[in-house]
């Protein structure tokens, strides 16, 4: 009998309907014959009503007192749905994260996992059991309270596949998959069977969303096979996993894309050792995000810099860049708005050389001027201009063959 | 330097200005030198929300996941009441039930407190922070999250007074000490200074309500002094102790009532060894609570029982001692509704012979007419008319000397 983990979202656990609905998506999986721990975060808006609550008292709360209550929303979570289940019928059990064995670092707000004691969950399991264990959350080693920041809940589920030996890890969202593309703009975007852990990273990171890459990354060091599924339909979802073999090996699985992009250049900076890590270190403790790097030496003595940003941080940008002129010595400061990022991911490139080439083409037969580029091992990303993004990613979604029907893993 | 422990009740902490509130309270507490410990329940109607969702979910919640839904009230209320203590500059720590090492039996939903391992709370007072702990929850023996019922809050309060060796535990509450009657209804009503254990108990159990008799018990067996005094005021309390010896020794030290009184007598009666225990099993285990209990057995062969019930349980009753007449044997049973309980309460009574007595002269005098007595070693409780339930109070009041001002306590 092997075990399944199986993951529930705030918006899967929103209100007592839906925690039901849950109840029967874990029925449907003991009824398969699985032992199943289920792994849920707290419901819809609990947690923004709990930092509101602490906002309340405090102008600066403090994280060891912050993680002490927002981990009350899964623990109010796992006793409904408990609840449910026993009201159906089914053996269920409880589990907040010190109770689930789940050891992190002595961090608060954004601890990572150091050890997971998974005796009592599997004691509950070889009773017949079902274990609802509390997402996000942990003990540290003197028996504080810590929780596992943003995607914390993934990670809880992919953490306690790895030290089950579970079958799968199941993320169960509002999604029903991984897609090619955003299927909210793109008709012809299709549902992937199956995805690498790096696509699924380099996915995860361009805003597809569904699965968070701290998860991801876990799930790759320990081998977690994950699925990501919908929580409100029985339909297959995406399998992320090391082998990817089942359909046509896609060169390009996925295509990603945002818009709000500006792009930066400073030009006219010292060539020396330290020009780009005074650059970066000075936007970044003034809370600049920069996403896109380029770097090119064209001249003796001076060197000019590119980087994007998202535009709503362009103004910050400017006035950090403008007061510390005199530090970082550069000649000229240009920007352009209106911009999007394109970016082509796929793990298939590495053996297949021309596909930067090849993405370069089809942008050029379609108009479409590239302002930047940026590559990886598995990805290569374009800035180009916003109103030609759409345009951009059907072409490109076209070319590299996503829209065609392939066979459907398990299908 | 002295620990005190403080007690913050759900309306206390009701909001968030309520907690800030508290907040100072505490501060003040700190500021007067002492090492604090305070123990909040959860804020206001947190309880009733968490149990209407539980019932959205489950006709019959199972009490183990039931107390860990409930036991999140709390734990809310502890971290919100550290970041305000920190926020005005004092160093605070929360503590859950399991962290402040409070031991219960393996019990779901009315445990009781098997233990406390006081350490962890002892180590943060010595380095100068405030214990913050949640009331009313506790751990059992294989890691449980359990909770303590009703007054569970005053109980983990006096628990851990007892655990510390505590000067004092305040339990701060919407009354600012225990009255000589309830002053909503009698104007001469006088706050009390002290009051004993037992006098407190028989308070409770007549419905003053302030504080749980659970709770003074557990302080009577560990000696701990107790202070019933309010959260909104600077006014000092009243005192629950062994010894009351600070304030002229009144004989009667307090007065308790209720309507709603309704009188049954069963008559003709068997007169045997198991006549009483049938008909109060009976009643009991048909839901029926029973207060004063009177038997005078006056012939040979049959025997009456009269008894008191609160007026909306007599349907209930009536059918339940017809549909089991057969098997009581009863001849008649007559009913009398409209009347109410007036009792005088005082641990001197017990050295001082005629107390009773001077209790129905009063009543004589003011034409009331007693319906049934029953007595304790510090209690003598009578059923009289509702219509002179307040007349009885006012001039037994007067009569015993509970209007006339007393030195008061440290003042």
């Amino acid at each position: 009998m092997g075990v399944i983990v199986q993951k529930f979202g705030g918006t899967s656990v929103g209100d007592a309907e839906k925690i039901l609905n849950v109840a029967n998506r874990v029925i449907a999986a003991v009824e398969n014959g699985n032992q199943v721990v289920v792994v849920v975060s707290a419901m819809g808006k609990t947690t923004d009503s709990l930092v509101n609550l602490a906002n309340s008292v405090s102008g600066k709360p403090d994280p060891r007192e912050m993680d002490v209550l927002l981990t009350t929303g899964e623990q109010i979570t796992i006793s409904l749905l408990s609840m449910a289940l026993q009201q159906k019928g089914y053996g269920a059990v409880s589990l907040t994260g010190w109770q689930a064995g789940i050891q992190t670092e002595r961090v608060f707000g954004n601890a990572r996992i150091t050890d997971i004691d998974p005796e009592k969950i599997q004691s509950y399991l070889n009773e017949g059991k079902i274990a609802v264990v509390a997402g996000f959350q942990g003990i540290t080693e003197c028996g504080q309270i810590s929780t596992l920041g943003r995607g914390g809940s993934d990670t809880t589920a992919v953490a306690l596949a790895a030290s089950l030996n579970a079958e799968k890890c199941e993320i169960h969202t509002d999604v029903d998959g991984v897609y090619t593309t955003d299927p909210r703009f793109i008709e012809s975007a299709r549902k992937l069977s199956s995805i690498s852990y790096d696509e699924m990273l380099e996915m995860a990171n361009l805003g597809a969303g569904v699965l968070h890459p701290r998860a991801v990354e876990f799930a790759k060091n320990y081998n977690v096979t994950l699925e990501v599924r919908s929580s409100f339909s029985l339909d297959t979802g995406t399998l992320v996993e090391e082998e990817v073999s089942m359909e046509k090996n896609l060169i390009v699985r996925g295509l990603a894309f945002e818009s709000n992009v500006t792009k930066l250049t400073v030009s006219g900076l010292p060539n020396e050792l330290t020009t780009l890590s005074t650059l970066f270190t000075t936007l970044a403790s003034n809370g600049v995000n920069v996403d896109i790097i380029i770097q090119s030496t064209n001249q003796q003595n001076t060197t000019d810099i590119s980087f994007s940003v998202e535009t709503s941080s362009l103004d910050k940008t400017l006035a950090v860049l403008n007061e510390n002129q005199s530090v970082l010595q550069f000649e000229n400061l240009y920007h352009e708005s209106g911009l999007a990022k394109v970016s082509i991911i796929g793990s298939g490139m590495i053996s297949n050389p021309g596909v930067a080439a090849q993405m370069f083409q089809v942008m050029a037969e379609n108009g479409v001027t590239v302002k930047m580029v940026s590559t990886s091992e598995i990805k290569v990303s374009t800035v180009v201009e916003e109103e030609n993004m759409i345009k951009a990613i059907e072409a490109l979604h076209q070319a590299f063959e996503l829209d065609q029907r392939v066979p459907v893993h398990g299908a």
